[in-house]
């Protein structure tokens, strides 16, 4: 049985914490600039895109957060402030900014920035409404969902409750997807926060393990962002004694904290640029956790795998071609491909080869919204899950006009 | 200057090299089985795909390439024989039919499929059908080119001349495209001829490190296929000094090598599924030619780079993401990026940073069908080009629809 249970809220579910939104002119319309901060100076971590060519408010982020602490996050959308002059000045001062409008320390607050590349941010926008943002912030998350959007078409919010010796505590997020989504942090900004207690260190470890199965086997499009950032704030108002690592007590903590990240990944797959489908790959029967992993990434990755379940085709020899070039080493003959789906599922290969079936049963499965690939390695026990989405006609229409 | 010209003749313009093409039945309509063949013993090389589901013919090819000699190869479209239970004896028995129909002996043939994954191959469509195909070869290799077109919208043929010791040699090659192509060797099936003597091992040589900067360099999708085969025959009738690694005679051969694949790799990307455009990333000032090689296929690959080039948008953002994120390690503010067509050159963005262009400029240059893409590294003298195309709706409706 799960050690948790859904409640509303988001990334206002825990005790303590406030957010908003307003628009500030970055994007010509709707919300563009959200707030989120704790009434408690909070333990913080974070994971951030692997991309070299990383934007300001990344590298600002990766240098507070090395301190193990932070009051709250200020984050744009509609410019991503990467690939800009100045980019590392404009960060610092809508962190300035934040934190004065809430009266919070010196570098007490992060920064995220998504939207388009390589154009200077005016930060006078955020200027002329930091304090207008920082009244409207209230205890409730929808406009700061909201603000983070950009090819998003709806806002990915979710929360859950837990208890850490007996005493209730709360965890919820916010994220936004929804192009340049793939393994290894996509143009996702993640904000998390919880009022358990646990120490920067906990905190950092929880989520750095955290990712592997959750942010980190989501893909849209194959392109890993300059901007990607997943922040944890814990302020530890609900009074719990704070949970050290290797304890029960954490591995509850990491078990909610799935639940939101995992739930976020789905509904970031699922709002995938132009998506038609969910689209869930379960590896299993792998050697390693890791083997389980990339197989995965590698088959929800894949083009072709993609616009197949787009065209609602069995088209089962392209997954077992994604999963051929994953690097990853398995015997062939002992693989199996099936599709799920609420109409049922159909097993379309075994031992490598193909397997009988009918194309009408495997029509309707595949005519479902939320498909599931299970690919078998029959080589082991571990498994891994992926999620993506098809790629279709307007995946390449959003991205052929995006700056436009 | 360079030191070979440009003759007709394709995989017939060196000496003594037949081929021919019919249909069998792979495919409703169209060639679907192709032959070409030595009128002598030939040497052999051969590259082939990673993925570790290679088809049955891929692991025939490479067990015979490893002797060195052989008379020819035999190639059907429309099935991959991949992923089949009876595809080491279909590979297998292909081959033999095609030694018996042209009479050379025993393990001459080489063998190469391309088509749908999964489906078993039936043999008894080669068997009704090898008799005529080998008495329709000739020296002209037309038919051959469109036998083994999938969803090629043209046939790529390419061949020139150059001289080894005063000695008139030819080379030339027949080459399908169009999806499931990436680096490392794509859904690409190229066979070259040449009438100079080369020994196997030189051959070998000149080929696996002539794919680093030809066929490794196209991408089309990113999906790399179970199928992929690149092989070059060297029958010795120009009658030249057998060719010696690292020689003159050695340059001047990889050189003309060079503008066959080279050339071939082109038309390979331009006529990539659906593409409306035919996209050439340069990368120079790198420190090695790997690192050239890495970040030009990182941004040729990138579905957002795609996308933008078939918008015409200048969104150079997503090129120096899609550096960022190709694994290399670079100082950003060191790169520049510029757009190039037949219509002029635009520079967007300078020391990592944009650069002020006319929006107009930039939409003229993009308007082009031929768009290059120039990356600066700034970091050294090493450079490397590579060749894709823009992802359409046409790409994601051929891709939905394969097998129907």
């Amino acid at each position: 049985m799960a050690s948790y249970w859904e409640i509303p809220g988001g990334v206002c579910a825990a005790k303590g914490f406030k957010a908003g939104g307003v628009h500030c002119g970055f994007k010509r319309k709707n919300l563009d600039l959200a707030i989120i901060f704790s009434e408690a100076e909070a333990s913080v971590a974070g994971v951030f895109t692997t991309n070299i060519a990383c934007a300001a408010p990344v590298k600002l982020c990766k240098a507070r957060v090395a301190s193990g602490k932070a009051w709250g996050v200020i984050a744009n959308s509609g410019n991503a402030n990467a690939c800009t002059m100045g980019g590392d000045e404009a960060a610092l001062q809508m962190a300035v900014l934040a934190e004065e409008a809430t009266n919070v320390g010196e570098a007490g607050f992060l920064v995220a920035s998504t939207g388009v590349i390589g154009e200077e941010l005016d930060v006078s926008k955020v200027e002329s409404h930091i304090k207008e943002l920082a009244s409207l912030a209230s205890y409730d998350c929808e406009d700061a969902a909201r603000a983070i959007m950009t090819t998003d078409t709806y806002p990915k919010v979710l929360s859950c409750a837990f208890k850490i010796g007996g005493v209730e505590c709360h965890i919820g997020g916010i994220a936004k997807g929804s192009g340049m989504i793939h393994p290894n942090m996509a143009t996702l900004l993640v904000f998390v926060t919880t009022d358990a207690a646990v120490p920067p260190a906990v905190l950092q470890a929880a989520l750095s393990e955290d990712v592997k199965d959750s942010f980190n086997m989501v893909s849209v499009d194959g392109d890993t962002s300059t901007n990607d950032s997943c922040i944890v704030f814990a302020n530890g108002l609900a009074g719990n004694a704070p949970i050290e690592a290797n304890t029960k007590e954490f591995a509850v903590f990491c078990e909610a904290l799935a639940f939101v990240t995992q739930g976020l990944s789905k509904m970031l797959a699922h709002d995938g640029e132009g998506a038609t489908k969910l689209l869930t790959v379960h590896v299993s029967g792998a050697q390693t956790k890791s083997q389980a992993r990339t197989v995965a990434r590698s088959i929800v990755s894949s083009n072709l795998v993609k616009a197949a379940v787009f065209g609602e085709d069995a088209n089962w020899g392209r997954i077992m071609c994604a999963a051929g070039y994953s690097g990853e080493d398995f015997d062939v003959s002992k693989t199996s491909v099936s599709f799920a789906s609420e109409f049922g599922k159909v097993t379309v290969a075994l031992n490598g080869v193909h397997s009988p079936f009918s194309e009408d049963e495997a029509a309707k499965v595949l005519s479902a919204k939320q498909i599931e690939i299970l690919f078998g390695l029959g080589q082991g026990e571990e498994q891994a899950t992926a999620w993506g989405c098809d790629l279709t006609y307007d995946y390449v229409k959003i991205n052929g006009e995006y700056r436009s």
